[in-house]
């Protein structure tokens, strides 16, 4: 397979129908397909081949769409890059995956000075937007419309088809290698589990550069569906695209769906085109999936639990579990079960399977999972052993296979549907001249899940301020990973080796809470 | 992927859940498992190694799934044989394949000694079924007892798990090498584009050598359903199983939905759990679909068109088609779409697409196209090229991509869902004394779609006459294949190149019909 495919089928069977509308813009498949097939020849005619990387750096929109098809048509592999990310994360993302090209909408073009001179891999830079391109770079329509259109190569399969950056634990993002079949696995594995929409109509605020957007475009694809993209989540552009263009199918993050239900003009919108809403990416209470299932008595509500090295769905938790005794009995609470085209297990520290109710590691292995992290091969063989992706999420598995998720194995928060490892916190905090010892750990948040939470011993003899250390971060970090709160203190419990007692640090704050999901 | 998984999930998520029921005889999943790391155990204890082929005779029974699933386990290949083959063609199809280990049941146990002495390479039988197990022979459930477990090993992705015999236009049937990859991709292509059903229980009346019995065990598999087998059509055991096992899902071929219509019992039974029906491998007239339909209100109706090369599905008219408008503008008798997971294309002599309207060969390209014929490179290269499988069906594609098949560009005839391939008959018929030219084609058949028909020029002087013919030919070609009747003429009609035009023998009897389908 290849990931071009549904585009081909769509263009054959209704070439006239919009593949996505971004703020009034209408592209139609036919003319996807067009754009694509330039898009692909003007990056041979900049000397891209099979397998070369080409970034991008820009807000939802239209362009994401050729940027994707565009380079599969050519072989080539995409790193869309995070937009929330520090001027020092982006850099660090396109220059170790190699990208020699770049494209930059309106909102980033204040950074291409900066980003030219740190990346010195980056031949030619392209402008995708509404503003007047600066001299130096390219003007993608012009570009485009001088370009060869070109034929598709149906490159598929085990090529690679994307680099997605993750946080480490390691301090540094991590590229994820999704290959074509990977994508293709758990996209086709989700829609196997669900009906077939007569109309397909998604809508995508969730960022695409990250595998819930991307997931979502591919399913879009297989089905000839219509995507409308937000460049940003605003309520109101949320609520009137699923009225006016009759959104059948979205995925949010727990914080989003309480934002909408909580804004005044919730109920001025007819929102019952909406068939379909997955959720997922961090904990959600059950009052408030109660209180938005009341609110949108049309639509089927899916759980689902996965992450970007599995391309991204592991577990799903159907629209059938979320009414009747699955609300009392509590399976309504759980990630789900192993998605059709792979096998999930919950294993100790040795690999080995632990009984139903046990908490161990959640292991996953099927076709959707990545190929390993780009150049790190080391990184690549503790994620997957004998093709087994190690999550390092605690779960428990119930005796009908539906898991529960308790703990992150790995020391990492996740704050509005965002990963954020609390090493790259901590690595950055104690570089501050005042900072002696820090420990960063999640905390609970009513809207976001959690909230990124420091606690601080200051060197001794030195003043040191909340504000001062959360501007410090913000300087070198993406907004949402820097700390909401700190909190100082004397000392950090250690264990006997010296390692910090972060269970010790996060006990006060969750001690009321049920587990997590 | 590895066509175990779905066994695995099924058995992690209810293993009490009959995966087969097949007369009066229930395996659960978790017994299913158990008993195929025995029969993957047991064959590796006999020298079968990954990539060996064993093969089965045998009716429709539940060794079928462990026959399947057991060899994939242990990274085997199964050869089905086709049962209503005669002697000649099954030995040639074990000895093609290069078996060494066959399973057969009772109903095959007269031709033991036979197989023995024509297929030189087989080194054990094993005799599955009821009666007493002939001396030398292995008895199925004594060897499976003994045997130890073994792990699965997971095989899967491009590993060959079947070849299929179909006929062929040489004389000879061709093995079509089919992966997992390949089968995995039709079955969950088919299960996207279709609901879910809470239930799934599938009836497997069609035989399970043919890819669409296959392809059913496969979707069973990735849904966890429960597959009710029947060794043979028989209406009273379709109707019964339907109404006693709620049966969900059935495929059938049109002269089955005919002859359980025809029943004067039909309307005794229960059959409102009947959920989908697929009808495909020969015409349909309108008027039996919509007698079907207004039989089965509650049955959503789907045809499938596509071939043992396609594991087996190209295209897809999904049951809204059966409905309204659809049933008046005769959308209702397209082939369908493309389905998901791979492209359709109508094509010249030359490989180049043909204009909507226009008819030429039907040609497809996904993961479920075939790997290739077995030790058949020169025709694999024939049928395959650029990845592009040539069907040898005519057909053309309306404007939306929806396909009309019209005439089989390859000499075949298909005659309740058989395929005959006219060369095979004739290369027969030809060897009998009397017969000096002979031409075999389809003629229209009220129940069967078609049936062949040869029209015979004897040779001078000499007497013969049709029941001394069908005799002959029953003797080396399966039943299905023999002509069912026999026109004598003085001569053919022949081309200037002398070649036999038999669209002036066929159109007589095809004149006041609609094109097929």
């Amino acid at each position: 397979m290849y990931l071009t495919q549904g585009l081909h089928r769509a263009v054959q069977q209704f070439p006239q129908r919009d593949a996505v509308i971004c703020e009034g813009r209408r592209i139609t498949y036919e003319k996807l397909a067009e754009r694509c097939a330039r898009l692909a020849g003007a990056l041979e005619d900049l000397g891209a081949r099979p397998g070369d990387r080409v970034a991008m750096l820009a807000l939802n929109g239209s362009q994401h769409l050729e940027y994707f098809l565009g380079l599969w048509w050519g072989g080539l592999v995409a790193n869309a890059v995070n937009t929330r990310w520090s001027a020092r994360e982006m850099i660090y993302s396109i220059n170790d995956s190699g990208a020699r090209w770049l494209l930059v909408d309106d909102t980033f073009l204040p950074m291409v000075e900066e980003l030219r001179a740190a990346c010195p891999a980056l031949e030619r830079i392209v402008h995708v937007g509404e503003l007047p391109t600066p001299a130096g770079l390219l003007s993608y329509e012009t570009w485009l419309a001088a370009a060869r259109p070109v034929a598709d190569g149906r490159f598929g399969g085990d090529h690679l088809a994307v680099i997605l950056y993750t946080g480490g634990t390691t301090g540094f993002p991590k590229g994820v290698m999704l290959s074509h079949s990977n994508l293709w696995a758990s996209a086709i594995g989700r829609l196997a589990e669900t009906d077939p929409p007569e109309r397909f109509v998604t809508l995508l605020t969730v960022p695409l550069f990250h595998t819930a957007g991307l997931g979502k475009v591919v399913s879009q694809l297989i089905v000839g569906g219509t995507a409308v993209v937000l460049p940003a989540f605003r309520v109101e552009a949320v609520l009137g695209s699923i009225a006016r263009e009759g959104v059948t199918d979205a995925v949010l993050v727990p914080s989003m769906i309480q934002m909408l239900l909580d804004d005044p003009t919730f109920t001025d919108y007819d929102l019952s085109s909406l068939q379909t809403l997955t959720y997922g990416a961090s904990p959600i209470s059950q009052a408030l999936l109660e209180r938005a299932m009341a609110a949108l008595p049309m639509t089927r509500f899916t759980q689902s639990y996965g992450m970007t090295e599995a391309a991204p769905v592991i577990t799903v938790n159907p629209w059938r579990n979320h009414q009747g005794e699955a609300l009392r009995n509590g399976l309504v609470r759980s990630a789900g079960r192993a998605g059709w085209g792979l096998e999930v297990r919950i294993v100790d520290g040795q690999g080995t399977e632990v009984p139903r109710g046990t908490v161990g590691e959640v292991i996953a292995r099927g076709d959707n999972i990545m190929q390993g992290y780009w150049n790190k091969p080391e990184a690549t063989a503790e994620a997957l052993r004998d093709g087994w992706l190690h999550t390092g999420d605690g779960g428990y598995m119930d005796e009908q296979g539906y898991i529960y998720i308790v703990d992150r194995l790995k020391d990492m928060i996740v704050s509005g549907g965002e990963n954020v490892y609390c090493a790259e916190v901590e690595n950055i905090l104690a570089r501050h001249p005042a900072v002696a010892a820090c420990a960063v750990i999640g905390i609970p948040h009513p809207t976001w899940g959690e909230s990124v939470h420091a606690v601080v011993v200051a060197r001794a003899g030195m003043a040191v301020d909340e504000a001062t250390l959360t501007g410090f971060c913000r300087a070198e970090l993406a907004g949402y990973k820097c700390p909401r709160s700190v909190e100082f203190r004397q000392e950090l419990p250690l264990s006997g080796p010296g390692k910090v007692l972060k269970h010790v640090l996060r006990e006060p704050y969750w001690k009321d809470r049920p587990a997590r999901l």
